[in-house]
């Protein structure tokens, strides 16, 4: 094992009053990102916006790239080494804003609620500023602007089938995190994000009046049994060390009070921390869902998926990027946690699949605490973690390259 | 025990002679009162129409009667007797009408899709030729057109309290009913159709995200968990010999597929054709739902209600009718059921339980077979029914005020 | 329609008197048969005393008839008419008497506690009346003592086969009953005892230690749900205006707290009062063990059978018994029921399967109003009732004959 | 943060050398326990057989220590230092045993299934060997026989009652463990051993015939539906990252197929890797148990007893054990896994909820890699973990003198 050296203190010194000086830019690109907010694969302003701002430099940029509108931008440093790669998305919600910012979206029905505002504003900054110094590096940097993280599939594969990851040696990206203080920085080793599945099923019995209950099949009564028994999933099939839930989010059986439903939608969302519970998971509901339909005599159209893998940050190199952390001499960051992980899913998954990866948490807390939660439309940043993401996700690039 | 006598033959045969006269315009004021429905409690202009049918008859006539629109006819043939009450009820429903017909519906979210047109249809002419052979009858009849039978707490009630039952020795009410042949008529002793009780109740649980269940309360599952309980009661408290059931016609549990509901709405019908059946269920259904409360630690706020009782055919009287029936004469029928019971309700029950009373069904099922139930916006009513009814209501009438 | 005429009531009262003038000796066989039950198929010395007792009389007697020990015996007055048959049955049950009578039962593990003792004696002196007024009468009395009631298959079938009902009009049977007051007799037309199904089922999963569900099946569980589901047959299948129970009183999922149950067995039963019933309950018990099985992953061994059918009693000639008891002059009746049913089951719904039959309760509770339920340790008759039944099933006999 | 230094490797060699050369002694002794074994609180014979084991050494020795026969040994070196301790459990189970062996129980009913038989011949020959080497060391060494860890509340709290823990720096406890390899020694910071919790519960409903279930109340509906609902407290309750089961191994609702139940004994056990889950569950169950009360009109007898607590390992101490452990240079170390938990549980918890303390596993699968669980009648050891456990704890407790 080779040993793992940190670059000089000076050349992140740089690096971080690059970034100070470019504060005010970065802002202006949030806020310009977060009043034309495009949804997933929808971002096509969005990404040529991305595009334009790399046309005086003098890097490699791939637009259009994978299914969407992917943007890859190559900085080599002329200088042989690694090859880094910094994965931010930007995709917007299909959500109708209700903060009342004056940079509030103009897009009706779509607003940055989820923050890809912030974390493509950071990035383009850092990419920036990396490049204005990259005689002082070695090994290139591939900055991946990804669009689509929202909606399953996402866009995270179709730019790995497009060869994205092809010669990369790590690849590192961050969430800023509207739970977590302002002054944290999260990253954890193994599993960080929950892989999910989901599904949508429609159980179809028969229609009649409630005083004949004999001559109809109540599908808001098969319906009732198979959430009860889907109960048994997480507290019987699913090893209790390991990390489940089984939500039935919607539960449609309206109707009128005295008239048998004949048919009941029900949809829900799938957690694990490990692709062993997913299949567990999986092979449990589909039996279950089999055997009601001959318990109860009803036809069940199932939609089963298994949307986004677990996030698994590799050890060797979060290890590292956490001994960055460490030795970063970022002012800003007040708190590591090297063992918080989150129960949301990501795409991000995809590129951890293939290459090592590192996946943090940036916390972007409001100072007074009071905070509305990712995807709400009253989901308001504090913009002061655009500032410690870029130094934190650049120092850790430094020491990468350096290795 | 006083022996029942018939009426001669000949006096029945004049009264379906006068009302065989009077079928075109028995069928125009079906149609008049088809294509001007009014819903429960907004009956004003059919109460007019009603009135009016009377003015130029020596009768006594009581408009706004009760508390709606009820119109209540005494037609009093001076001579010594009994007094028989007829009864029919005239409000429509909130359907929009889906017939075709040319006489449909020009009143926009209400149709006579229940067919009280044609109960008061064939009671006004049968009104009339009572009244016009009056000299050869004994006693009173007492014509009760009542409102708002299809909402509780229903019409008959308020009629009730204001006295529409003084002096009234015995009454008589018919529905017209489409999936029975037309032909037949059901006669039967007892409980002849169920009490009905209703509830709504909604399940304060704590809404959440689906990945971190135990911070939320899952109002999705408590509720099925109810629904799954609630079977109990008929399989297991209810009498095994009684009728009972219950359904849970709405589970109104939408919501997004992965977030928890932090409430889920419920409502449901009850049946029942014993009023000791009613108090099991209430008394059993509350327990379930008091300790749902504190098993899922949920609130729940139950709206139960006793909506009508059991509609009791007195034996003595209905015996009598049946012999009146199994005697009349009456060549439009063909079939007499006298075991025949219905799981629907009727607020006529009321009037059961003050004086004794009788509920008959008279079959009007369309010729080719082919019906739609009661309340559907296609339902149409086989309009030969019309003139059986008024006969075979009258002949027994005939035979009680003889009596 | 024929009409229906009663015997003469002196015909009757000359019965009486023989059967008041036997009242000891009935008695004295009652003790006897009391102390030395035997259970159903073992009834070897029970059919040898009945045999015995008809040695001295002209009829003609067949013993060993069916597949047990069936005792048939003749009355043939030579004169021309119907033939009648009267069943009585007389097995035990496999129960430790705790009575403390003196004449309680000396064969150990078996009792009378269902009280065919006292049918066999009624119906022994009853037998032996009618023979010493056989000149008096017309037609034939075919004597029936039936092995084996309480245990599936039953007697009845084995007997039948064997032709015990070729040429015989129709066929009478009484339960003494303790629930019902001594000097009632009940006599109802249509089906007056339920039929039963009943199951065993063996539920099979995978055993275990409790902190490793994943690596198990918990049987106890799957056991749980199925009993919950089994609530929905009644409650959601079976025709409400219909009569059904489904219960499991064996729950055996007994084990150590800790270790999960690797298999369960559950017992339970069904009755109803139509034959249709018993195959709704049945196709949807089915379904509902499949489904399981595929459901919970086990595998269910399932053992279901129809055990007794619903026990019919045919309307016309139960009328004319009914007739009867109002017109027997039977001083010792005080109250006739003519619409009580029971809900447990008898094989003599067999006979009534292929013939006319009437089956009748006849009270014989304590006179103090206490009573031990039928098949309890303690069960106790009121002897008082012997009399009284003998004199009923004699006088409707009489009757039947004479028509 | 003092520097932890390893105590020098001679030292080390020579307690390897002795405890090497007491080996036959160690198997005898073992031999003898195994063939003597004393159930819980009544291992009387056993306590004086260890406090004779001591009887010429200069050591301080306290017998019937805390409730039971417990022996506390003090090993003062004479040499200013810490004081660690060493405890060893040597209960027996109430098992009969089935391996066959030649040194196989000689107590009926008795059976050392668990092992603890080797947990005591390993502590006594460690003892001696420290005790022989005593003026190498520094400070003192107190050996902790603990009776009665099988049966709650077990014997450790009784001896911390006492003092056993008076002046303890740190506790180290081993359980040798037939499931993983040996050569295998698992030594894992925070919680190693779930919690337990356990309860009993009786459900009065009401007894009845299967045929009149309106009468009864039906103990083993009541059961079932509490068996599903228990399921959402591991489903929905607890914190998905946490470890949590609750099992009902018993479900005794055992009966006449036909009759319905009146009361049924439940019997489960919790398991937990959180004290907060352990109260989670808690809370949950008892709403659970309350709120059925009324749902069902049933009556619960509830026993509920957190039986013993998380057993979780000092970090710091731990890691210095992990240290020691890699240093060690036992050479029959083959693998060290610093990551397994096992679900089983302990009252070794209590020590460490008082003090620091380290409880390990070290594998003691025979060779040939099929082993019985341990508890069962057929379960077998491998001796050769003796001498790996007593090098193994003794390592680990010369570093910690020395410290």
């Amino acid at each position: 094992m080779t040993e793992y050296t940190l670059e000089d203190q000076a050349v992140k010194d740089k690096l971080y009053k690059l970034i100070d000086e470019k504060h005010d830019k970065m802002i202006e690109i949030r806020h310009y990102l977060h009043q034309h907010p495009e949804v997933s694969f929808e971002e096509k302003e969005t990404g040529k916006y991305i595009a334009d701002f790399y046309k005086d430099m003098d890097v490699k940029v791939e637009d259009n790239y994978g299914d969407g509108y992917g943007v890859v931008v190559t900085i080599d440093t002329g200088n042989p080494g690694k090859t880094i790669a910094l994965r931010a998305d930007f995709d917007a919600l299909p959500v109708q804003e209700e903060t009342g910012l004056p940079y509030a979206s103009v897009n009706d029905g779509a607003m940055h609620a989820c923050g890809h505002d912030g974390h493509t504003a950071y990035m383009l900054i850092l990419a920036e500023s990396l490049y204005e110094m990259r005689s002082d590096l070695t090994g290139k940097i591939k900055i991946v602007h990804q669009p689509a993280e929202e909606t399953p599939p996402g866009g995270a594969q179709g730019m790995i089938e497009a060869g994205v990851l092809d010669g990369v040696d790590a690849i590192l990206g961050v969430h800023m995190w509207a739970p977590i203080p302002y002054g944290t920085v999260e990253c954890t080793t193994g599993p960080v994000m929950a892989g999910r599945s989901s599904f949508k099923m429609t159980i179809h019995g028969k229609g009649g009046h409630g005083s004949a209950p004999h001559l109809a099949n109540d599908a808001n009564v098969a319906a009732s049994f198979f959430v009860t028994a889907a109960q048994t999933i997480v507290s019987r099939r699913v090893n209790p060390f390991d990390m489940a839930t089984l939500t039935i989010g919607n539960f449609d059986g309206r109707g009128s009070f005295n008239v048998i439903k004949d048919s009941v939608f029900l949809e829900g969302d799938v957690r694990f921390m490990k692709d062993e519970t997913c299949a567990v998971v999986e092979k449990n509901f589909k039996n279950l869902v089999k055997g009601m339909e001959i318990m109860f005599d009803v036809k069940i159209d199932l939609f089963y998926n298994n949307d986004y893998p677990v996030l698994n940050n590799d050890k060797e190199l979060t290890e590292k990027i956490q001994k960055s952390l460490e030795n970063s001499g970022i002012k800003e960051i007040k708190h590591l946690d090297f063992e918080g992980r989150e129960s949301a899913s990501e795409d991000f998954a995809y590129f951890t699949q293939n290459i090592p990866g590192t996946y943090m948490f940036v916390g972007e807390m409001p100072d007074d605490g009071v905070f509305y939660p990712h995807h709400s439309p009253k989901f308001i940043a504090n913009e002061k973690a655009l500032g410690l993401t870029a130094k934190a996700v650049g120092a850790a690039t430094l020491d990468l390259l350096n290795n």
